[in-house]
């Protein structure tokens, strides 16, 4: 029973049924996450921010709330955090990642959709999820097929923004992105009452990129051999990042790489010398979802890279900090979030050679892509990438599935035969 | 045995394999179309296409092969004809109806994307589609994630080229557009060195408005109650319009539709008096695939109307012909295409509010949501388009099928509970 069941309360939630649901991801937590040995101390402070984000973090909202600053929710990547920072709200990822609310979802929605927004969905309509309540407007993306048309149908209930990304990386383009992101701009600025300008909208814009040093600097450190840290450990930063408030998130995260360092420099690793490295290719594992990255690591290997939306297209690329003038300082918002490597894009070479790159970088052996299941984007790439990877001699394994445990053990089975038959030289 | 097997093998195809093909296709049809009574005496022609569409179309195709003139495959109505007629090629539909072809792409492929994608690409992998090897360039588009992924594998084999089609229509949304019909002109002059003028396109538009006004007319006839052909004929007739040659399509439909109107003052129906008018809404019906259609019109219902892309979305919007100058002519080229309502668009609302006009338009009682399988865009926009029936009180059943047989049993009780159910007045 969380200490802040009265916000709940207040916001409307099922607060038997939140309990119930903090209950089924703290047990999927403890037989993932809290599972492992050889934890550093400072990502105490990444669980605790799980732990919090449908209960301290909410309550601080809540607190901001009613000081007059608006929570704004997001499903992607793709949604400029900085725009709304300098519009005075406050950016939270929505996506759901338990399978417990799955089923609430397909009350309603098609069966044959992705987990991740089958998850959303069902904290949303099981009164779950508190940022539902909380939030003043959420803002969705075309990213893809389903949740394109998934905003059409909550956009009928909610204040709904939608932002359209290209398909396409050529210059009509990035025009139609820079007049997305304009819009938003505008749409923020009506929300809030606030007016975007030049030295807000540069603060937002270190406060982030200083988010997204320390994330690379995370990924950095993963390059050991062995790595300092497991990779369940490293996921478990990159969920809280989506969540948590950014300036706390890099000091903390800060400290947690400094002692990464030293650990290094120690020669200490929680992971066997000589454990095989992967890298995780393909879609999101937000919070909640837990489940291959650990069978993964279970098998005997290290998760050295995330080339994912929570791993990487989250943190890779930083602003260009150089413009001076608010239009400049915009277009470079929106230039560098056009400059992700989303399977939505096509052709997408960009991405091809991203993924072969980062496997020379991180001394990858082998990468499993990880598809949620229907996701026809990453599911049909994943095509590319391995004959990609397999002209570099790479292997690689492509598993789809969705949020449940039944093909865990089959799971299982394959990645463990996957990882047993990778070779190389992980020095 | 195809008597134009000379002309196949030339192609390289799998003659043995096609002749497989040919004759399940042909079982189908007996099976659905050619159970049919009081067929109209004009509906011979469109059969003939559909058959001769892998045997003397492309033996004319070859022909015109020789003499310099080429063929460009496509997979979607929003890729402008009249553009590659006025380039001197010959646009012709490469999409796959029939199950026969499905197991071949799912050797290559993921299982879980639509059946069109998977018969379409079954077909060319098992080298029993002629048009593969007689196109020399293939066109796709940007319409739903799972094609737009396709393109890039195929795009590795073949001469391809992408339309990016954008996902909203606001203005820039149309520049971008405009600019990709005109880089699809400029391909196709690359491809065929003939330049576009304006006499060519302006006579292209004709010969392409006077074909839609042929289908416009058909769909007229339909209105009427019974009407004077059944759903099933008629979805012939579109069918055979995505492989045919335009000029003289027109003629024999023209034709057809002179002796729809003298049945009509006569009095005459294939259909029984009082039979529930349906309207199949959703994803289209291309050649092998009549599973649908014939299971509505065996439980005594008659089809009305195709809101589809072998149905109305073809057809019913017309290229403005006031334009003189080339540029002119070509922009309205691209806003015709544009006012197509696929579900790909966001938020849509033009297609809702057209579903509901079509029903009273061609006084439907129910409306069959038409859904193939792992179809995002019309999987989900089905549930906005049963909430605004459900306001004008009219009845609607969502189907999501494949091309197999297998769910044909439980379909039919389906479809027959609905069609029992359906009330009000069709005089």
């Amino acid at each position: 029973m969380s200490e802040h069941n009265t916000v709940l309360q207040e916001l409307g939630l099922n607060v038997e049924l939140h309990d119930e649901v903090l209950k089924y991801v703290d047990r999927t937590f403890q037989q993932t996450v809290g599972a492992q040995q050889g934890r550093p101390e400072g990502i105490s402070y990444f669980d605790h921010v799980l732990h919090e984000s449908h209960g301290g973090r909410v309550a601080e909202l809540v607190k901001q709330k009613k000081n007059g600053k608006k929570t704004v929710g997001t499903f992607c990547i793709y949604v400029p955090e900085e725009l709304a920072m300098a519009a005075n709200t406050v950016p939270v990822a929505l996506c759901g990642g338990t399978q417990f609310s799955v089923p609430h979802a397909e009350k309603m929605f098609p069966r044959d959709i992705c987990p991740l927004i089958k998850s959303t969905l069902g904290l949303a309509f099981s009164k779950t999820c508190p940022y539902g309540p909380l939030k003043s407007m959420a803002v969705g993306e075309t990213t893809c097929d389903a949740k394109k048309k998934t905003w059409e149908i909550l956009a009928g209930k909610v204040n709904f923004h939608v932002m359209e990304l290209p398909q396409k990386k050529d210059p009509l383009d990035v025009e139609l992105w820079r007049n997305a992101v304009r819009e938003f701009q505008t749409k923020l600025e009506g929300l809030s009452g606030t007016r975007v300008d030049s030295a807000g909208l540069g603060e937002a814009i270190r406060v982030m990129n200083n988010k997204r040093r320390a994330l690379q600097k995370l990924a950095d450190l993963r390059e050991a051999s062995p790595p300092p840290v497991s990779g369940l450990d490293a996921l478990v930063v990159m969920q809280a990042a989506l969540s948590d408030e950014p300036v706390r998130f890099t000091a903390a995260l800060n400290r947690l790489n400094a002692e990464l360092v030293q650990r290094r420099e120690d020669g200490f690793s929680p992971v066997a010398n000589g454990a095989k490295r992967v890298m995780i290719a393909g879609c999101p594992s937000v919070m909640g979802n837990w489940k291959v990255h650990s069978l993964v690591e279970q098998s005997g290997a290290v998760i050295v890279h995330d080339e994912s939306c929570t791993g990487s297209r989250y943190f890779e690329h930083l602003i260009d900090e150089t413009a001076t003038d608010l239009a400049g300082q915009v277009n470079a918002v929106a230039d560098r979030y056009m400059k992700i490597n989303c399977a939505c894009f096509t052709p997408n070479k960009e991405r091809i050679d991203s993924v072969v790159q980062k496997v020379k970088e991180y001394n990858v052996q082998g990468v499993v892509q990880y598809v949620l299941q229907t996701c026809h984007g990453y599911n049909i790439e994943a095509m590319r990438i391995e004959a990609a990877l397999k002209a570099a001699n790479v292997p690689s394994l492509k598993i789809v599935t969705d949020y449940s445990e039944e093909d865990a053990g089959q799971l299982r089975t394959r990645i463990e035969a996957f990882v047993e038959q990778l070779g190389g030289s992980a020095s």
